[in-house]
């Protein structure tokens, strides 16, 4: 049904068929990375980009909206994280509050203090975007609230949660999401999903995919640990309908990643990355640096997102200004030792070229083996 | 040059291309599973069989190598574990003999006692094994004496490694080894690093084999999460060469796992494994039960490898005597909500049908999206 084109009201919805090559650039929340520069880029060579809207007040999301649509007439996507009831402002924080006090001394800022409020403004946010009319939006950390999805579908919109496990893709579904991007446990940045048991979740991207394909009938995206062609061509063969790619982005010269960060990403391997809390509270996967080590080595307990997230804000927004890599939160999936620093064309001309070659050299070999079996 | 199929002295060296489907049956150690019947039924199938000589008698490897020699004139690997130093036997072992004391009781065994060795007879298994001119050796945990290697080489044996990540593929492509087992952090049983970080080791099979592939000259292979045809293509778009399967040959009707085992795995989901030391002190992947969470729980900490795998021997015996399911290491990948049961003909006739559709499938998707590029 996604995948006709079909108009709402004025809007033509967004199909994967309209893309020149079944990619999505990720959104990457915060640090400026997801510029508009990088996302019309992506448009422009022909897969689907997409901004992040949290962390974003409504002028910059309005703002960057309007760069993007200047600058490309495709889709793009939007994407937000969806509400959670946040937990109460932590009354222990003291030493989580003392630990960050010599990382605050090392980036010459004031003594650490836990604000007052951590919640983002989740209704005006929504609003904002209803008002914009996207093409597509993407949601994670789990369901938007069935009003909000409501307004969302009546505008036109294409829906696309996340899920780290069979569980949440049937519950996606069930929301009335059109897609289901399956987050294999390779993926950096946050884990996306929201009904796991703890610790759990953590399922690889070739074990996720065709176990999520088979649970439902909607669209499925796969990411984590996709870097080249050969990894589309392999989530293709999954089944999935199109692959999302985030650290292969993060590295193109369009993408808005501080220059320190870029180098970690260009010098990483296979064995750099980690899950952390250390930065947002939420278990994330990044490449391992002084301040994550320091998390591990102590054992430290960071609070409950979204509190950790505004506690550590002052520090990665002081990291970037300083371009100082300890601070940040580097985050990056474990495919990383594969990135290459190039432009967002040049890219995606290598994912189609790469993925055509890979299609035709294993359709020359199954024949091989085929032979044998006969 | 592995692929050529050359003749040292009498014996033809083994080769993937003389396989109807890239596809290795992966060993799997103790309780009696990798019977000579399901190795049998592998080879005859077209793909690789495997036994597991590990926790092995000398007597019962030759005996399990001239059953499947009688039943098969094709090839097969023997797998072994790498020889370790063992660590002194641990005085502090109190606390896990009283834990396992309730566990004794449960299936009417004596109290608990720890054994005064645990090391396997590795020579004397190494000298069986080069008597017995295998075809192929897989090896699990590192490397074997250069000695070994070399004798092994000499006998023309087709000798593969396994590697968690890049570091050690290049490490066992160094030390001589002819293809590479790219074991990603999906697979079931266990981990079969040997030069990780604590910890690490844990990438994805998606991210693990393009970066090993890109790594090293020699052929490798792709395991972890692979459970159909779907995951066959996928791992060949990666870069594999062929493939490794574990579970999905566990369920089949040739397997010897107790009947109570094959039914955990067929009601398992993607949520359903854990990373647990419960069993042998080593990290491996199970379907979680009343063991592996007691231990999570509690916080116990089990004896170190090999010392905690002769421990719980008992405990396994009587569990599977009993057949108990939740005394038993029940190793399973990530992969295991697509377990179905059926002989391993039915099931690599399977894997070969779904891997000529789905390349079949993706050449035509590849082809419309190259269309709209254009």
């Amino acid at each position: 049904m996604s995948e006709t084109g079909t108009t709402f009201g004025e809007q033509r919805r967004f199909g994967f068929e309209e893309l020149a090559l079944p990619v999505i650039q990720a959104p990457m929340a915060g640090s400026g990375i997801t510029t508009p520069e990088l996302v019309i880029a992506a448009c422009e060579a022909g897969v689907l980009g997409s901004l992040a809207a949290t962390y974003c007040s409504s002028e910059q999301i309005k703002h960057d909206v309007r760069s993007v649509r200047a600058g490309t007439a495709r889709s793009f996507a939007i994407n937000l994280f969806a509400p959670t009831a946040d937990p109460p402002r932590p009354a222990n924080a003291g030493a989580e509050l003392g630990r960050l006090r010599a990382w605050h001394e090392r980036m010459g800022l004031p003594a650490p203090s836990l604000p007052e409020t951590a919640s983002e403004p989740f209704e005006e946010i929504i609003e904002t975007l209803i008002g914009l009319r996207p093409d597509a939006v993407s949601c994670t950390f789990g369901l938007l609230p069935p009003p909000v999805m409501q307004r969302l579908k009546l505008a036109g919109v294409f829906l696309m949660g996340t899920a780290t496990t069979v569980r949440e893709a049937q519950t996606l579904e069930a929301a009335g999401f059109d897609a289901v991007v399956a987050q294999g446990a390779e993926a950096g940045g946050h884990r996306g999903g929201f009904a796991r048991k703890p610790g759990g979740g953590m399922v690889g991207t070739m074990a996720l995919v065709p176990q999520i394909v088979d649970a439902v009938r909607v669209p499925v995206v796969a990411s984590g640990g996709i870097m080249d062609g050969r990894g589309v061509a392999a989530a293709l063969a999954l089944g999935a309908r199109a692959v999302q790619m985030g650290t292969a982005f993060l590295v193109t010269r369009e993408s808005g990643a501080p220059r320190c960060y870029k180098d970690k990403l260009l010098g990483a391997t296979d064995e750099s990355t980690v899950i952390t809390r250390a930065f947002s509270g939420r278990p994330a996967r990044g490449i391992a640096n002084l301040f994550t080590e320091e998390v591990e080595r102590l054992g430290a307990e960071p609070l409950p997102y979204p509190w950790q997230n505004v506690l550590t804000r002052p520090l990665r927004r002081a990291g970037i200004a300083a371009c100082d890599p300890e601070v940040l939160s580097l985050w990056a999936g474990q495919g990383v030792g594969l990135a290459r620093e190039r432009s967002v064309q040049e890219l995606v001309s290598a994912l189609r070229r790469e993925m055509q070659t890979t299609i035709a050299e294993m359709a020359e070999r199954a024949g091989q083996h085929g032979e044998k079996s006969k």
